[in-house]
């Protein structure tokens, strides 16, 4: 029975393929390029029978309709309308039978009102459940949040992903295995964890959604502040089709550093290189947006609409970055320059750079008030822990809501690691600051040097442990 | 936290890496050839601390001191002296930290006398059991046979078996999740399930050693009758140390036809195409073994000292089938046909070709007497079901046992589908039959044209379902 | 200088990227999937200025407006009014200046009317030409045909192509390299040599355009007498666009056994395992033709209209299958076996054989008279040797005109090594010919033997040297 | 005709593989790493029969052993004792016959008092040289250089090499292609051109060899200084064998951060990211030597003995460093920081930097008088054209001749782009300079801008062009 997990880096997804028997498979969730899953299907002589939806996904492009077109496969959902348009809508408790395979389809909402899980029951094993497909509804570790529909309704919904989550999927019982559709790293959920694999066993032992009380559990939803990136509406949009399937590879038009030059007037610069070498040499104007940060990041810094201008290195992060907006239905890529940033530096091109740091030197620059410092993450991570006497700015949000600082004053940005951070500094820079420092290894070498923190009730638990 | 289950193909053979958190890593199993392990390790920026070893493998060669020597990991094992010269002997219950995740080692023998498994606690999912690494102990849907350290004690063994899983492993819970040494394909198990991914909750349900009583979990291993690869001995010796490095990258020489021709009579000669090529046209005297089946069969045709000539096509395949000799402990592939059969074929040197029939012909051709049909499969598949009136010889077992038909008789070869029926039939013509026909599809194809079978209790029962 | 020449298996063709200073580059001659192109330049931080067309191909739908649309790049030949949609069209000695690289137009119609070549002056190859790109006018041991525009003016074409050799591209000297658009394997010459690396000083020494006489040349050219594959029409309509770009990866649908059964009953079926392979077991009515046979040989079987239907073994033989259809502009494929011949075979589906034989044997028979041979070679083939005694019968033509010799006599077919005969006999068992047999080695290995041959004049010279 | 040459990133170096008919191959000039050699005789249906060296290569180990040994082919040579120990020693003027393919050896002492010569005759390619393998005697756009044997015979050995190419080479005649051991980025030759691909007869119109007198080819030589690497009395040693095989796959253990920071003090540490990701954070120490870089700038670094700690982006990376310090003989890289730089700046290890700075800026502070200027270019580079005013010191010296500018003053290092500049800033920051910036670009980006040079005569008249 072929199985595997594809992973989406930088959207922390999960689609699936499943191998069910009689030569068919079912594909989970699938991404808008489609390739890898029919390379898959092609290598384990397999033809692809359903593509499987859990939910209208908000932080992706689905690649349902683009896997109908190429497969003939048929794409199923819930009865709800916000599945658009789809082939075979299931109602809860309704059964699919594919290959040798039973999938019974669960209604949880509460995520979004659509969300469906699926119970699978392979050929051998048994009567009890083998593993589900839940969507955003349970993840390791955590659930989806519940506040996209409707902000005030976050609570109201986490009351009904509770119910879904109690009613429909733990049932299952202990021995059944997860399979969500986001891991570490997904804007859908703050808390999930770095480890792919679990059963809801494991979950009923670990999982807020299990271990607090439905009360508890509202109250902690209501209380996660997480920024929803403005892309997320156009993939609501889209997702409806259900996708739209890519026309061709992607891959922008290569300038040569002086055409590069002249078009990147027309839209924006993303710069894909690792920050320190943004910090070192960058296009003056260029946004910092690491590579695996492009499907995540990139949503926040261009819309569907922007002509976006690639700096990467090397012809795989090229492919990559281009590949990462079009995930996220960005299929304006204009260009990449051709020689990477050495050419543009070998023709004298101008350049810009940013200085960096540590959290030793600026926990010694804090002490001499020579500083102003940025906390560039997000409201949740803050409430976790911060830095005292430090002021925060989303990095999504820091172009809308430049600090008041003088421009020549000497800033420090961090976030986590350095990646935001090195964002949230090119940010500052196109905005006229000049003295802006990217603070390396952000608040976890902060935190690893002993430095001082102020935690929440929960870090301070953990921390003790 | 970094996870993947690297199989082995023909052996059905799962090796382990895990991520284990501050950048560590543990592999289990290893084969012989490590660079892939190496490989994941340095793509997922981990440093590989532990080698563990649940049991002295017997049919295949380990990587374990490969990996020690590339990597400066330890080598960890049971305290029983079949472990050989390992670094560190955890005893029944001893815990082991790397990282931020705890293994508990378990003494669960019965397969073999030394085999331990090793229970996993990860950093974030909390008291209970994670998952377990069973070794050959317990497989998806099945048991390791017991017949191996001594036939005439796989009835105590398997009594020592059963203890072990339900008072070693069972306990942990139906949450934990199961990876065995072995999945289907495997020389090591008579039905292990196509299946990959399952849980101790499953098994509960729907694998032998849970749902017979002891007795009959006894009974229905002693009644297993399996055939005993001869190069599994070879295993055992070379496991103790553990395993030998290679010696660089893996292909033998590429020797153009008439080298090739003047050099293969000091050895034997293994054609690595499919059956029907190798039905078609092949080098006289050759052994038929498809490109998968050589890491099974290679050692029932070839031992650590036979000078071993390859034919494939392409040079993956020319790779693979020597890779695939080195992992049963056989470096001596002396050469590979450079043109592959092609180059021979233009050459005008000698050919010699088998016949192929189906099914229905070998049906209607019984009916008039006119053939003998040779069933090359093992003992324990025959039981489950065969076709009336064939005699058998297991393909490993057939060149010492001849059937003592006229060498000019016209007889019929067949096994599951007809890929060791190809190898059997090559082994008749090798000894001068002249009329041998491969029947393509085997009982799998003759089952689904309703042609009559003989039916094991077991196998009707699941007919009936 | 970044210069890299593109072969395309089974066309024998061959286009460049050649890098040109500044970051720019040309392409020559593309085919129709232009990734690989794109890939190099990627890599080779290069922007694609200028597609440069030499003519309008006939054996393969070109590139030319794929390149434009994926990297804005302008498409460049001659003036004539077959260039069709094209961007720019240089006169017979005018210049294009592309970063610090010459090209120089230079008229050189024979083969073609509108055939042009380049000459390139690299910037630091001083004042002497450095290489040139020839298209058809000029191969390695060979010119390009001159009977596709008019066949009653291929000796007039035969003698214009000289002047053109003679006139334009003999005086650009001997240190000239030569990069033509095709080598061996194409349908575009008879005698292309093996080697792709010459020169014209080489080719003044060896090549009938410059050993031959005027009157020579063009008696040779009007002997010659080579098939013409049907799809050369639809070719040279394609390619007035120039070239239809590819929408999205081409593969078609996986099918599974039982369905491809059921569909491919709406079209053909072609199978691309090896002729051994197919000897052995093929679905009943199916074509065989070997995979690298697939651009040259599906346009004898299948048009642009047929729905085709692949057998292929494992993913890459199944995405180069299509895509070699996709070149030669054949897009309807509708479904690929998805388990390839095993699941058909494992099914219990029909399937058919044909018998494999050696020359030696067939010598054997022809002097019993037990059996009617067919050569499936081409008359320029027959002409230059072949086996007295046999009949003729172009594999392409040869479903059109049947030998009339009774369906169950023995019939042994032979190409040149064993590929064009599996095609033809496959075309014999589907017009109701049971006992066909294919002479593996064909007339090479026949020779290699030293068998009886009759030769030309020209052959038997070569043979006393 | 398979032909394939097979360069080696950062060696500049040219290996080259050639199908000579009847299924051999010869492999000219090997590096020491012979996998790819090796893959392509496979993918190419040929088996390797001989190993051609042209001399006892200076700038890296040889495969001729490694490839004997995995192939069985014979090592083929002069007669001179410098070959060392190989199997088959030709004399001027003698012929090998391999397959269908002539080659004669010719004597063309200069470079080295060994370096052979190797004219191929193909088989169809007529009478007259179709290419010659060249070694160091003659490169596209150069010669080898003549200091090696002896720095006071430069001169005399000039004059040798004038004669062997007048003599032995130029005779062969303008069609004649040319296969230097040679490209662009060698340390054999000054000036080799960027294009691969020439001919004898384009040679002749642009190559010092033949453009000048005899006398003057003489003097061009004795002016020309190059610096001579460290490593090349080593290579020249293991060359005598003629190399040594490698043992297994090169890849040194990952080491999590903090062992590598606790290990790293037993050697060096080598960090191979781009200048720019250098410059803003590396771990104190280090040197920076570019990717490319490596098989250079590693052999000035370290030797044979020293223990290397290596920094690399990503596994290819890693790889791809420790293979290039093999290629120069050194096999003692003890560790890799496996989580690259990210990791250890999250672990909050210290980090370092060095500012980067842009032509225009240094213009300015050089008019102002506020820095040192170094330049860390080659003698040879140095008299073509260097900034006026500013000192000059090797990099692969300046570690044993730092300048007497105070430690804290304000230095600014460059080079042609910016790579070896960030060695040098490296070198001078290990060595407690404080203020050390890059010039991104270096004196290619600095003539771009129109800034002040001095030019050589030759310089000069080339820029008038």
């Amino acid at each position: 029975m072929y199985f595997e997990r594809v992973k989406t880096p930088g959207l922390g997804h999960n689609a699936y393929v499943l191998g069910c028997g009689e030569g068919l498979a079912v594909v989970v969730d699938p991404r808008r390029d489609v390739e890898q899953y029919l390379c898959l299907a092609r290598e384990n002589d397999l033809s692809i029978a359903y593509v499987l939806e859990t939910h209208r996904q908000e932080d992706f492009e689905l690649g349902s309709r683009a896997l109908a077109e190429a497969t003939g496969a048929k794409i199923v959902g819930g009865c709800h309308a916000l599945f658009g348009d789809i082939d075979l809508k299931l109602e809860d408790g309704q059964e699919l039978k594919v290959g040798k395979t039973r999938f019974v389809a669960l209604a949880t909402p509460g995520h979004t009102p659509e969300s469906m899980s699926y119970a699978v029951y392979a050929e051998d094993s048994g009567e009890k459940c083998w593993g589900v497909f839940t969507g955003d509804a349970l993840f390791v570790g955590d659930t989806g949040r519940t506040d996209l529909p409707d902000p005030d309704k976050t609570g109201e919904n986490a009351g009904i992903l509770y119910d879904s989550v109690h009613r429909k999927i733990g049932p299952l019982g202990d021995q059944t295995l997860l399979f969500p559709a986001h891991g570490a790293g997904s804007a859908c959920g703050a808390n999930i964890s770095e480890r792919d694999d679990s059963t809801l066993g494991i979950e009923r032992e670990t999982n807020d959604v299990f271990t607090k009380t439905r009360s508890e559990f509202v109250e902690s939803k209501v209380a996660l502040d997480m920024a929803r990136p403005p892309y997320f509406e156009h993939m609501e949009e889209v997702n409806l089709l259900p996708g739209r399937p890519l026309k061709g590879p992607v891959a922008a038009r290569m300038l040569a550093p002086k055409d590069f030059q002249r078009r990147m007037r027309e839209g924006l610069v993303i710069d894909t290189r690792p920050p320190e070498a943004f910090a070192a040499a960058h296009i003056p104007g260029a946004y910092s947006v690491w590579l695996d940060g492009v499907p995540a990041y990139g949503g926040w810094v261009a819309s569907k609409d922007t002509r976006v201008f690639l700096v990467a290195e090397g012809r795989e992060a090229m492919e990559e970055a281009a590949l990462s907006l079009a995930r996220i239905g960005i299929d304006s890529v204009e260009g990449i320059l051709a020689t990477g940033i050495e050419g543009w530096r070998d023709e004298g091109l101008p350049l810009e750079s940013i200085a960096t740091t540590t959290p030793a030197e600026v926990a010694q620059w804090m002490e001499e008030g020579r500083v102003h410092v940025l906390d560039a993450r997000d409201q949740y991570e803050w409430d976790e822990k911060h830095i005292p006497g430090v002021e925060r700015r989303y990095v999504g949000h820091l172009e809308d809501d430049l600090p008041q600082w003088p421009k020549d004053s000497d800033i420090v940005v961090h976030c986590n690691v350095g990646n935001r951070s090195s964002l949230a500094a090119s940010i500052l820079r196109r905005n006229g600051f000049t003295r802006v420092h990217n603070m390396l290894g952000g608040i976890t070498a902060w935190e690893k040097l002993g430095l001082p923190l102020e935690l929440s009730d929960e870090a301070k638990k953990e921390k003790e442990k």
